[in-house]
This record gives structure tokens, sequence and C-alpha cells, in this order.
């Protein structure tokens, strides 16, 4: 039976704060100051043993890293700017040492991002195994949140980074999550709508599609491949944690001029069209049809 | 596997939402519009099957409206009022119908109580068994914030409801979170320490005591016991889900004049002393010295 307290007693003066959190962890509630006038951001992800990472091979410290870097993921697909996270961990058959890790892990790939853990949970599994769950909070204002519903027939689609072999190449641990280029997407209005890539380019550009009642056609030679990726399983592989976004035909000249060069790269690779929800090929080819298109984590 | 997108597509409906959620569970994040003059409050607990309940015998419904109303319970112990909430399952092994049965169980729970669920996140666990995290987010207003470390010698000791015995009598998941008692708390500033007793009446007054650096001077006899209760056990049975608070002694009377004759009972079951967070009978016997204190959940 893991001691919880004693845990905390080790792990609390090490989750270091910012100025807006009151209260950190310890009491019943963290107490946060938000900014008045912006809205709030909150998601919720999990990362799970021998699902999101390979179990007693890849170190606590990288799995809780990637906890808090797929959470900060999803702000960047809004636009907006991560504040804080609540970091909850069941675990059975665990050492003090691989929870202080995983916690460590998380702590520094937020801090990294100016985002404190201000609270969080341990409790123990009845059965071996590993779940953790992180709630990240962000702020934008209100003329700046960039849904997935925002697409118009006319906009190109653009991609930053590269796609594909994200398992074996490791980038599934050691991505960066695009706040930076969130951030720009949102402040400049470059983008009409935007998530991240995370279950795989084909499912999450249907995704966009969907939510914004338009046609995709997407060209397959222009999507970019990571090093080892081939083309066809790039479209399904997953946990690429790239941005997917419409921009205004109007402003795609713009945007690859600002585009600041220690950006992640950024490609267009194809344009919205009338539709109700399909992810097509200039030939006509109906790709979001395929059985299998993508991965569900 | 379980197909998420299926279930989502039966789940998100039925998660009705409030007017201060624009953008609810869909998206990358929820969006919500916080009350620009109030702190930010948030908490993370969890509920593990086998552990918080008994897996395969407490209904999921029960199980996810105990997640919740454990949350609540910590927004409680602010003072605060509860605004919104992300929920996590890791599960093994289960149906589509167990799964919609506990996030019913948790939206149910937190309508009675005006929160939305309003993001979340499926995932399977590697092996059996069930893992439920959820965040609970809430607003208070500064002056209003009560911490556990604002107990002053000379201030009485109180608790609401009763303690002891709260599995067997089955209190663990059908205890009401004390929302109404607590704002009042806040809103009169009659408390001026405070948290929520769900790991012993014994542990957690220890923890009021240390955080505020007083001892309290507890009287066994007056600790109020729920039906089927014994004193021994009822100090540290745990999952009583009541406030343990502290009030000037020059505002009880106030205090208990103003009690609502609907909220739950107020007693008032000792004294804060000058000290350095033990907790004492009136006759001397050191109480937090005991080995067994409490049940860490």
């Amino acid at each position: 039976m893991m001691n919880e307290l004693k845990i905390l007693n080790r792990l609390l003066p090490t989750l270091t704060q910012t100025p807006d959190v009151v209260t950190g962890p310890g009491d019943d509630c963290a107490v946060l100051k938000a900014s008045g006038e912006l809205l709030l951001l909150a998601a919720v992800d999990q990362v799970i043993g021998g699902v999101h990472y390979y179990s007693g091979i890849t170190s606590p410290a990288a799995a809780g890293a990637k906890l808090m870097k797929r959470n900060l993921s999803d702000i960047a697909a809004m636009g907006g700017t991560p504040k804080w996270a609540l970091l909850a961990l069941a675990v059975n058959g665990h050492s003090e040492e691989w929870l202080l890790e995983f916690c460590r892990g998380a702590h520094e790939a937020g801090a990294a991002f100016g985002v404190p853990v201000v609270g969080g949970d341990l409790a123990e599994l009845e059965n071996k195994g590993e779940a953790g769950s992180l709630t990240i909070l962000g702020e934008i204002a209100a003329s700046e949140v960039i849904l997935r519903s925002g697409a118009r027939p006319g906009d190109r689609l653009y991609v930053t980074g590269e796609f594909g072999n994200s398992l074996t190449s490791g980038h599934h641990l050691n991505f960066t999550p695009r706040l930076r280029e969130g951030r720009l997407l949102a402040r400049k209005h470059f983008a009409t709508a935007m998530l991240d890539v995370s279950d795989g380019l084909l499912l999450d550009a249907v995704r966009l599609a969907c939510a914004s009642q338009v046609d995709l056609v997407m060209n397959p030679g222009k999507v970019p491949l990571r090093a080892g990726a081939v083309r066809e399983t790039a479209f399904s592989d997953g946990e690429d944690y790239e941005l997917l976004f419409t921009v205004p035909q109007d402003r795609c000249g713009e945007l690859e001029r600002d585009w600041p060069s220690d950006f992640a790269p950024l490609h267009c690779i194809g344009t919205a069209e009338q539709g109700n929800g399909e992810v097509r090929t200039p030939a006509g080819t109906i790709l979001s049809r395929n059985r299998k298109i993508g991965y569900e984590h």
C-alpha cells in the first residue's frame, strides 16, 4: 500500500508554482487568479501504461512528460495560453521513486511552458496497471478562440511539422506542443478552424471537415513525412501532435511571410470545398470512406 | 476494444450544459466563461473500482455519482460555488452500457448542483480494472476563501452531520456534499479554517491543526455518531464528507442562531488552543499520536 502522505511530503516542495496561483497543492482546492476578461479553456487527457507508452520500458518521467504535453497540445489547438494543470495517478505495484519520477516528468514538461501542477491525486489500482490523467486549464480572448467548426469553402488547409512513424521514431514522447504556432494563428486571426492531430491525420481531418460541414481536398503528395515514415501509414499512425488548420485564401500570403523561421515548418496540403464532411484527393478518391482511417487511443 | 466514437455519439447529447459553457464537449478544449472578479477553484479526485466502491456490486451510476460528489465536497470545503467538471475514465473489460451508466451517474450528481460535465476522456486499461478521475472547477470571491490554515487559538471547532459507519450504512455513496453549508460559512465569514472529512475525523483534524499551527481540543463525547457507528472507529472510518471548521468565539452565537433548520445538523465538538498541530482530549490525551488515525484512500 503506497504511503500517500510520505510521497506528498517529498513531492509537493518540488512543484514550483506561478504568481497567479493564490493557493497551490495541499488544501482542498487550488485557488487560481484568472485574468478577468479572458475565457477559460479546459481539457482532460490520459496516458495508460501499455497503451500510450511501453510500461516498464519507457521511463516514468517520459510517460509523465507525454501526459502533460498531450494536454498542452489541446490548448495549442484552440490558440490559447496554458496556465495550470491537475494530475491524477492510479497505479499498482509501483515504487515511490516511480511515482515521483512520473510527477517530475509532468512537472518539468509543464514548467517549460510556464504551467505549474496546482493539484493532484494518487490512488492505488486494484490490479497491476498505470493510469495517468491530467486536466489542463488555459486562457484565451473570446475573439481569438479557434474551434474545429469554422472552416469555409475556399480556405486553404495547412499543417505544421511532419507526419507518420511517431512510435518508432520516438516522436510520440519527444514532440513539442505547438503552443507558439497556435498562439500566432489565434492572435493574428489566421486560422478559421484548427485541431491537433493525435489520432491520425486522416481521422482528425474528417473531424474538422464534419465539424465545419465542408469537404477537405487533401493532396497526399504534399503531406510532409517524418523520417522513416511511408505515405500509406503516415495518414493513420497518429500521435503527431501537429496542428491542422484552415486559412482564408486572402490571408495565406501574409501567413507564409509572417511565419517565423524557428517555428515548426508550415505546409499547405489542400483546400476546403463545399461538402458535408468528406476528405477527398484532388482526383476525387474519398479517403474518409477507408475503413481504417486512424488510431483510436 | 471500446469504440470511443460510438460511445461519444450516445454520451455527448445527454450531457446538458449551462449558459456559461461557450463550447462544451467535442472540441479540443471546453471554452468557459468565468466571472471576471472571482477566483477560480480547482481540484481533482479519483474513484477506483475495488477501492472506493465494490467493483461489480456497486452500480456504475452510483460509482460515477460518488466521483462527482467527492469533488463537489472539496469545493464545499473552500466555501465556493462549483461550476464545471471534466471526467476521465480508464477501464478494461467493460460494456458500453457500463461506461454510459457511470457517466450518467456523474452527470446527474453534478446537474443536481448546476455543474455540467464540459470535457472528458475514455481510455482502456491494460489489465482488468476501473479508474475514474474527475476535475472540478469552482469560483469564489477572494474575501470568502476558507483555507485550512486560518484557525486561531480560542476558535470553537464545529462539524456538520454525523460520523462513522459510512461504508456499511451506504453513506459513502449516498452522502450530500455540504455546498449550501460551505457557502453560508464563507459568505458570512463565520469559518476561519475548514476542510471536508474524507480520510477520518481525527486525521483530517490533524491536517487542519497542522496547517493552522494550533492544537485542537476535541471532546470525543460530543462527536455525533451515524446510526450503527461506534465511537472508537467513528474517528477513523473516513468517507463522512462532512465539514470540519473553526469559528471565532464571538461569532458562535450568531452562527448557531442563523443556521437554517434544513441544513446538516451543526455540532460544536471542541476548541482551538495554542499549540503546533496536535489533537487532544480535554483530559490531555494526545489523540494525534495514535498509530492508526485515519484511512488513506
